[in-house]
């Protein structure tokens, strides 16, 4: 397989994480988004969103929409299962993954930062006060949500890794890069940490890629 | 079965089709998300996010985020399948889907729409020309896909409803609301008409539901 991600990119985050879960091999081709190779034609006709990630898998056409992948992998590969079996525990894991994918994550994508700075002439501070916001709403839920849920366990649903928890990390290792405020939601950090303590999260990290800032 | 719904949600009416569509006998509360309602005590003790729809199942707790509530009606329940059966295909209607569901609905919902009014400042108008750049972001990634991609067919996935249709449906009912010109996509177009021929998706539509404006 290959895929067309890029080492900040939350969903590409989430889809390199179950790649490796499921132990599966691929390559992944890094597209420089600040540089805008998203909007060249040749991406273009892989995605015409001009997003990424996008994933080929032999000769079919590409898998794009990060939870489309999960699932797609899910239904068409071994290894460990990316859901529970029960449909309501299936159904809370999916909702707290769309908390995120969803309702968070692409309020802060780059063509949005990049609608506010140049469409609004907002200075980068305001822009990146809308980014936060949209953290702290998005961590406020999973949080008050994490915390109080019969459901909640080691991991986002109970003592399995669901979709859930691929998008719970690719919104916490967001937090670092934008300068959020993590303090309030420990549910979150617990089940981020204990995430990121195995080795198909921590070598998915988006630190840990090509193209990423030297820290 | 018990929805938490309003008129205008596009999310809601997405759900309100499906359960139609699979002939379940459901109640609709019309939460008053003008008035705030959503953020009272008594619905956030439903959803802590504030959001509409939540789905009672019997005593279960509530479901919650229409694309997982849509999978969970498929799961659960007989009826018309709503997404086919083979993976790829799936997959891509699962993609469509989400560029609505994920990449352009949240964008416009009254949660952002009010922070850019409140907390930046903006007019009203400035608003709307943001929420106007989303919709035509999202249809123009729909019509590119639909009007080039193999799999289209009478519906977005070919020759049966899936989410992808729900998902069109419930943006393209928004063009009218905020007044998106839809001239550059006719191929979006006859599918959202194809769709509106249906009892259920024209029962559902937002101007149908208690609470919407008389037109």
């Amino acid at each position: 397989m290959r895929m067309y991600g890029n080492w900040r990119s939350a969903a590409a985050f989430r889809v390199r994480i179950a790649l490796k879960l499921k132990g599966l091999a691929y390559e992944e081709t890094f597209i420089d988004l600040d540089a805008g190779d998203q909007h060249k034609p040749e991406f273009r006709a892989i995605n015409p969103q001009g997003a990424v990630p996008a994933l080929f898998d032999g000769d079919g056409p590409p898998l794009t929409q990060s939870l489309a992948i999960l699932d797609y992998l899910d239904e068409t590969r071994g290894g460990p299962r990316l859901l529970p079996e029960d449909p309501r525990e299936r159904a809370r894991a999916r909702s707290l993954a769309q908390v995120v994918a969803c309702d968070t994550h692409p309020l802060y994508v780059p063509r949005v930062r990049t609608f506010l700075m140049d469409a609004y002439g907002l200075p980068k501070e305001r822009m990146m006060a809308f980014v936060r916001h949209t953290f702290e709403s998005g961590l406020k839920t999973l949080e008050t949500r994490l915390s109080t849920e019969a459901g909640t366990g080691r991991f986002c649903q109970g003592e399995t890794i669901s979709h859930a928890d691929l998008c719970l990390v690719s919104l916490w290792v967001g937090t670092g890069i934008f300068g959020v405020d993590t303090a309030p939601f420990p549910t979150v950090a617990r089940i981020a940490q204990t995430c990121l303590e195995i080795p198909a999260f921590a070598e998915s990290h988006p630190l840990r890629q090509p193209g990423a800032p030297q820290t």
